[in-house]
């Protein structure tokens, strides 16, 4: 890597060695005007003295701003740099491709404005304080690679506190995602989502999110392990948001480690890294659906998982049945800005989750549970349903 | 005015009635991307997994950080609303519009993409330590409308903490702009800028960058006046600031009136709103030269000024020689950006100075000691004066 970067710099090499840096050169997005600034008059409207007449307006109805400026649909995409992509902790300015890539997204799949943010903080009150303070310039805050288990307290403060939608994408992203590929196995092999016994590998930001909304969405019974073994009350080591996770989910109370709960599961999640051993996966029940989702490394590969289960899925785009938050965070804040909602909900993650699984509804195969990124219908499905969920629950504000 | 808002949320007037609103509507700025998404092979270069190599380069080499991301291009607009063109504190959410449209102007004019951010807090403390903690998204942060005081203080904590341009925009651009027009009228009437004795009416945060940047230019002598008169050391009710301008101003030791100071004056710079009296303007020194750069009403209407002045300025678009900061901003940031330059100096100011007053130096007439501000020529002078200077102070990084 250094290599590239210093030929490059050099005028050696001029990025010729990997693309993903000739692409990168540059940054990857810039601000537009949406209105002329040619002569005279478009500035005396654009800017003094038009606009003061504008401000005014908004000093004396407050929620005129989302009439009048960009606020209602650009969203801050935060971090503090500190559980990036695979990487880990590298921090808020290495970050940032990350977050520029977050942000076209947002644009290119759900026609929203979105702001990389990387903040250089990472004590939790810190992070929140820093994003109710810049709160007044967005319509929404979609935070992004923070760390667990900081992320659940930074999100679960900054919703009390904010007006308008805050959403961490790799908790809510994945889970959404996640339950709309299972409704679609479940309808595929014709089982309800009750009869389900799901086992959880992986208690971290994705982990949890996904056992809660499974549990909301009606499964039989979740199970999540960490690198200890299943997240159960009986365990004195358990963080509070693990002690949380111990309360609703487990009906069946197992204890022990990762492949004893598998011993008979009907769907496995993997959103942990690491490897199952194949007797492990031999050993769940007939039918299986396993999503192995880490990337890109696979907990089971899907070759092995093959073998055992009925429907498979992965993190890679080679590989049938991504799960790829870009299905869900474009629409889920379309949506949400659409009707200016005051908050992301339960409910509306669940709306976003049926109207992605009903994209495929009509073309399911076991390799069709979910759809393509670059299916154009997902993004007005899920934004329609989770701006008609909004309504429906009374947080619209238009 | 909130008729016509009232109008066009009922869907009576849609916007009829004053076509600012009508350019408001949604907002004035988008994102957009520069590198396309258009299918499998883009999203891996520019999302997962192609980026992570990226952000891997800039974790080992965190200078990579401005080649290949957008970081070195941006310009955050800060405010937090406490003193809007003339409205003064109304905010942070009805101060978005300005924020906006200097936005727009910072693309359009400097080719600089710029986010508003306009903050929620008022502390001095806060606001540094808010702006500290965003700075690794931001290749330079131009504070605007924020009230003296706390401005001072602000950017001299910011610069001092930050290795990005930090750039105050109601002191510096202003200063800026004054400074090349007073250098024309020099020009044009013969005289050194050593020979010329200048009253500043307002010690805001113009007056004060105004005088600095007056005096470091080599002016005669500068007095500013408060509403209390001449800032002068002998007074007891002075600010920290004014204190230290008084220290560096009025050599000639006035006291008194502002109309005082006015006697035999040479240069007239108003900043301040109010009116002068014209027996007052009577008494300056002949040939003199008015800036009357108040909006909408400048400090001695342009018809007054002329019969005793021989250049006058105003803040207006519809006489001639329009003191605009937009004639300085976007090129000063572009500079200071195109050669990553850690601070915004006094040396680069003068040099955006000089530079915009040579745009029009061979044309130089009593109406036109300024470019307009859409004279294509005035953003590439400044641009190429203000890199030259951080290069020549060994504050560039490229």
């Amino acid at each position: 890597m250094a290599a590239e970067i210093v030929n490059s710099k050099d005028g050696l090499g001029e990025d010729v060695i990997d693309p993903a840096f000739a692409l990168h050169r540059g940054g990857k997005m810039a601000v537009q005007a949406t209105v002329p600034v040619r002569n005279a008059d478009d500035l005396s409207l654009a800017y003094t003295p038009g606009v003061a007449k504008v401000c005014s307006a908004i000093a004396d109805q407050p929620e005129l701003v989302d009439d009048y400026t960009w606020k209602s649909q650009v969203v801050a995409v935060v971090t503090d740099g500190s559980a990036v992509l695979g990487l880990g902790d590298i921090g808020p300015e290495a970050s940032l491709p990350v977050m520029e890539g977050k942000a076209i997204l947002f644009k290119q799949f759900g026609g929203v404005d979105a702001v990389p943010i990387a903040l250089d903080c990472r004590e939790t009150d810190e992070i929140v304080e820093t994003v109710a303070r810049l709160a007044p310039s967005f319509g929404g805050v979609n935070l992004e690679d923070i760390s667990a288990p900081r992320c659940f307290e930074i999100e679960a403060k900054l919703k009390e506190r904010l007006d308008v939608p805050v959403f961490h994408d790799d908790q809510h992203g994945t889970a959404i995602v996640t339950l709309a590929a299972l409704r679609n196995a479940a309808k595929l092999s014709g089982r309800g989502l009750g009869e389900l016994r799901a086992v959880i590998s992986g208690a971290g930001a994705a982990g949890v999110a996904i056992a809660r909304i499974l549990v909301e969405a009606g499964i039989g019974d979740v199970t999540v392990c960490d690198r200890k073994g299943v997240v159960a009350a009986a365990r004195e080591d358990l963080t509070d948001i693990k002690r949380e996770l111990a309360g609703f989910t487990n009906k069946a109370g197992l204890t022990g480690s990762l492949e004893d709960a598998m011993d008979g599961a009907d769907v496995f999640i993997g959103v942990s890294g690491g490897t199952v051993p194949e007797p492990a996966v031999a050993r769940m029940a007939e039918g299986a659906f396993i999503f192995a989702m880490a990337n890109p490394n696979p907990e089971i590969h899907p070759d092995v998982a093959k073998k055992y289960a009925s429907v498979v899925a992965t993190g890679r785009s080679d590989y049938p049945n991504q799960i790829n938050n870009v299905l869900a965070f474009p629409g889920v804040f379309a949506g949400a800005l659409q009707v200016r909602a005051t908050d992301i909900t339960e409910g509306m993650k669940l709306a976003a989750a049926e109207a992605l699984a009903a994209v495929v509804a009509d073309e399911l195969s076991a390799d069709k549970v979910i759809p393509s990124p670059f299916d154009e219908r997902v993004a007005p499905a899920v934004t329609s349903a989770v701006a008609a969920a909004a309504r429906a629950e009374g947080i619209a504000r238009r």
